[in-house]
């Protein structure tokens, strides 16, 4: 929400995710003159993490004149906004959960210290520097390698009881009946609807062990490869009919796609509208479901918009 | 929220429905000291609609000496919260859309209008006075001829973008594969869950039509009854795996049930629990699944509380 912005200064940003740390200065405008990255040192425990970290922020600030307000980060893991700790975290980066990010890097960086979810960090930029801006109320569905997302309501990050809010891809879905789901439960939209959940769609019908990825099937089914044609469209289907089914519950103003399966064409898209409207109620059929517009950097500039927010300390001693 | 409340004031409360109109007057510590209701002329058309709603205000304030500070309403419908109008409503009553329901209520009675939806104002009545009390975030199912409900976000009801948020029973279920939903879309929870559905799918199984309702299910069902049992537990499991979906996005502090089914006993609970175990995520698998405790009263309670709400004017004009 643009309306949330103030100031024009600087943060310091960083997306810590399993296989990289990335870095940026973020401008309230929503430029990015600095970045810098690392690879995650995902087996080497917390502390070569947060010197991982520091490193990506002495890149940065090393390379020009910044005068950053903050560090804002998205971090992988169950993050509380409102002590910036890790509270659990799977092996994907050992040692993780139980850190205390404003501890470790406050006094080492001089900067006052606010995290989230890195999915979380996502929906933020989304909402107010890509396609939300003007919602009040949005919900971003991220279909990659797994589908999660984050539901922004006036402008703020629902970030839930136990900060586990926006597990978009672990609803219902009948057309994921019978497939077990990451989560360890079964039927969940994920288990049809991901990258991965495609691929292997395909080769169930398909058995072709030519076609080695999802970026493949899709290719196939431009083509008319009718196996392929099938996995993703019922991928897409069910991602849609799942959307709705938070639309109605939800009433967002904007449905936001994310993620790798959101560039995988207009089969793709064609059959999450088709999805969508088969299972929206009528007064919420012309819900704009919009693709998301900052590619990677949305987790960046949500984490940066942490500081941009006039009502982060009051919602962060509310929830 | 019991902290959002203040003040010592007395408002009146009415609950529009299809068959009655319900009033009470309603205190802030949740007591009702008047009450008073009329049938529904919901085929007379509006003017008679709010000449009804007149009759019972003032059969409450000619019982009593009250002084209430406003007119709280909880009303069938598409309902605008900030400008109390029924923006839409179906033909349950007849020229019920469009009723500007603060032009034709405020002036006549000297009272300041508000009003939500009526499964609004019964998801606000459980979380101010109820079930969800000291829970900020809590999201309400009530199974009964439909399913409806209301998720209520640090102790706000969230409306939604067209003020139709809460359509609960309008999500995929697996277990409502093929079948018919109200809505006139297929496989939503609605379709197995609902008082209802239980009670044909009870039919579909045993063909007697000596079984007049779903109370006789439920009852047959608690004495062994293999096809009752079935069709109850099923519609309990599609509830509870439909709450588990809606918790694993919105991962709210309390789950609470309300409505018909909610009153059917240990088959249908156990049901329910079984489904939400079998789609929660592991972080949200102790969430409370609590009974409602207000019954129909929290729609009175819940209206009122609009007044009594310190956040009502800055979330309205956000929305």
């Amino acid at each position: 929400m643009q309306d949330n912005l103030r100031g024009t200064g600087e943060v310091l940003a960083l997306d810590i995710g399993g296989t990289k740390i990335a870095g940026a200065l973020v401008r309230a405008d929503g430029s990015i003159p600095a970045r810098a990255q690392r690879p995650t040192p995902a087996t080497a425990g917390s502390k070569a993490m947060i010197n991982s970290m520091l490193e990506v922020i002495a890149e940065i600030l090393d390379s020009g004149t910044f005068r950053p307000e903050g560090l804002g980060l998205g971090s992988a893991g169950v993050i509380d906004p409102r002590t910036a700790k890790v509270l659990s975290a799977t092996d994907t980066i050992l040692g993780w959960a139980g850190t205390d990010l404003a501890g470790q890097l406050g006094t080492r960086t001089g900067l006052e210290v606010r995290a989230v979810n890195d999915v979380h960090a996502h929906g933020l930029g989304e909402a107010r520097f890509g396609a939300g801006v003007g919602s009040s109320d949005m919900l971003l569905i991220a279909v990659g390698t797994g589908i999660g997302g984050a539901y922004l309501h006036h402008g703020q990050l629902v970030s839930g009881s136990h900060h586990v809010a926006g597990h978009t891809g672990h609803i219902d879905s009948v057309y994921a009946f019978g497939l077990p789901c990451s989560c360890g439960r079964t039927a969940h939209v994920e288990a049809i609807g991901s990258g991965p959940a495609i691929y292997w769609h395909y080769q169930r019908l398909a058995n072709n062990p030519t076609v080695k990825n999802t970026r493949e099937v899709a290719q196939l089914a431009q083509a008319g490869d009718e196996h392929a044609h099938t996995a993703l469209s019922i991928g897409g289907m069910a991602v849609g009919s799942a959307a709705a089914s938070l639309a109605n519950v939800l009433d967002p103003q904007t449905l936001v796609l994310a993620g790798g399966m959101a560039e995988a064409g207009p089969i793709w898209w064609e059959a999450v509208h088709a999805g969508f409207v088969a299972s929206a109620i009528d007064a919420l059929a012309q819900t704009p479901l919009l693709p998301a517009t900052l590619g990677t950097d949305a987790a960046l500039l949500g984490a940066a918009s942490l500081f941009w927010n006039e009502e982060f300390e009051e919602n962060v001693n509310v929830a």
